[in-house]
């Protein structure tokens, strides 16, 4: 389909997987369970779909240059550098400005860089089918839901409404992530699915809502969008970026969108995983005879459901279950697999004793 | 008592502080609970009543040099050179040999390198206790027994009989580490003394013993003995200690003795830990607000019961409880506190890997 392209949202900190992530190395260049970097295998994998001229990276200002040596094919006009982060829905409304500009029959679909996907063949299948769906209802916005394997307290769900064309469902409603005895009665229900932060919609209409539920980030973001494909550009992006107000495509629109019965779900099964913690790297490797996983040499006596992640050094673990390790340059840390979560309050607390050197 | 020499066994390994010892640098030579190495403190608490030139550490003559750097004041003589380990009774012998050579009715006064005492005070008024005992009691082997705090199943244990003068007890029997079940009951009696490899006897009675319990050690150490103060003697050395039988001195004397009556014990509780495993220093170390131990940077989050040891990185812990973790330059560990004996496994399976490096 020559009127899609991929916009990869690239700008998370990603503060759950410190010591291996770091402001200076986010999350999404990271070799998570793999050689290749996050963000790397995102755009390989979206390469059927989407050739290197239409595929948009936006991202920190600060990490251009490692993107650009990571994903050396895309046009350098391709990658959107944000001077400072404003959440998604700024993000998404200058991609769909940039997009609408090249083609105004263009369709976004909106990725974020950080996640896995285990079986991309069944996804490009989705897309597809999500594009056609597009062409006959331009001004529907549509999501993917991912089919639960669990009662996941971590994730977003998507609450269908009724069945429409193409096995898709009408959205009746956005759900924050629920507590345990929540989840359970979504998953048994067989009425929810997992909200994996992936969009499609014509980059025109998202344009339309967003005028319709934000006018304020509209009326923000003209200049900037006037300023497209001109010399100005730069310039009104460190000028006007950093003033627009800061809020999430969820909040901003998505709800809002659903509420009006605007919003669209597809649901999907593609051996997603959102790679959100430590544990999700557990989850996703496979285990050696002893039910351990490691990535850097592990020796391990009487221990099981260990993760060993090593820069360098050799990592011993005994008589310990169920916890991660990870060895960094200048830092080490010992999670147990259940309370993955809480790493990021490791992050805060080095900010509070000013270790700015281990951020 | 100017006839008292100190002999401090400096020969062993301390597998079980991986990865902070290693082959070529020694539990005893390591600062484990202070700035001082064990070696160093165990030198300057006897210092009061051994100065520097009746004061003899036998090491491996791979340690030497570290043990002069640490121990400048002992004169080069007063370090016995072992080519080769061949456990405590060839050890015993020779320092024997030297201090009866220099003085025949100099007293040994025996200690490891690498226990920890808190109390020099009283450790000093037991041995000058002992010390006054032997000069009546000249034929005599004493030894000294903790009082037990606990039903620990990793000591030795020392079974009283008989009281005699001074506060001394006649020894029964030795007894080997006992389970759980039976470490109760000894402590329970109220007749038992935790060994804690401390000897005390005249030179020359306990190359008696050995002649009597052991002649084949006494045969083989003849022209060593004979060499000493001579030139010849580290040539000596090389060509005879690796032939010696090796035997601890423990099974090749003391338990014979004891059956013969020959062996008193002087009770004592002068704050001693053998610090035998990375669990005695957890035990060692004052805990902080949230229950931690550590040598080096710490944060904790929802942990408790953790000892973190840090040659220079910091570690962080979440969510987990009674572990070690200790960081060096190339290995990092993660130990159970009640799994800290197993940590020799750990070098065990580095041998098999080959990993000479970290050994």
């Amino acid at each position: 389909m020559s009127n899609v392209y991929s916009v990869i949202m690239a700008g998370g900190k990603g503060t759950r997987f410190w010591p291996a992530s770091r402001e200076a190395r986010p999350k999404q260049l990271l070799a998570i369970g793999s050689n290749e970097s996050m963000i790397r295998q995102t755009v390989t994998r979206l390469g059927d779909l989407c050739p290197a001229e239409r595929s948009i990276i936006v991202t920190g200002a600060s990490h251009v240059a490692d993107i650009r040596t990571q994903i050396p094919e895309l046009p350098a006009a391709n990658i959107l550098a944000e001077p400072t982060g404003r959440n998604t829905a700024p993000c998404v409304a200058l991609a769909a400005a940039v997009v609408a500009k090249r083609d105004p029959e263009g369709i976004m679909a909106v990725f974020p860089a950080d996640h896995v996907i285990t079986d991309p063949a069944k996804l490009i299948a989705v897309v597809n089918n999500v594009a056609t769906f597009l062409d006959r209802h331009p001004d529907r916005l549509v999501t993917i839901g991912i089919e639960p394997a669990f009662a996941e307290t971590g994730y977003g769900y998507i609450q269908k409404g009724a069945a429409l064309a193409n096995g898709l469902f009408a959205v009746e409603a956005f759900r924050e992530k629920p507590d345990l005895p929540t989840a359970e009665e979504y998953v048994a229900s067989g009425a929810y699915l997992w909200n994996a932060g992936m969009f499609f919609w014509k980059a025109t209409t998202i344009l339309t809502m967003i005028e319709r539920h934000m006018p304020d980030l509209m009326k923000a973001i003209a200049p900037l969008a006037d300023a497209i494909g001109t010399p100005a550009f730069d310039d009104v992006m460190a000028k006007v970026y950093p003033t627009l107000p800061s809020e999430s495509i969820d909040y901003g629109v998505m709800e809002k969108a659903a509420a009006e019965g605007s919003v669209v779900v597809a649901p999907a099964d593609p051996g997603w995983n959102d790679v959100g913690s430590w544990r999700s790297l557990y989850d996703l490797l496979a285990p050696d005879a002893n039910g351990n996983r490691s990535e850097g040499e592990l020796i391990a006596i009487e221990s099981t459901g260990v993760l060993a992640r090593s820069d360098k050094r050799l990592i011993a673990v005994v008589g310990v279950d169920d916890v991660v390790v990870v060895e960094t340059p200048d830092a080490i840390l010992v999670v147990h697999k259940e309370k993955a979560q809480l790493v990021k309050n490791v992050v805060d607390e080095l900010k509070r004793r000013g270790r700015t050197d281990l951020l």
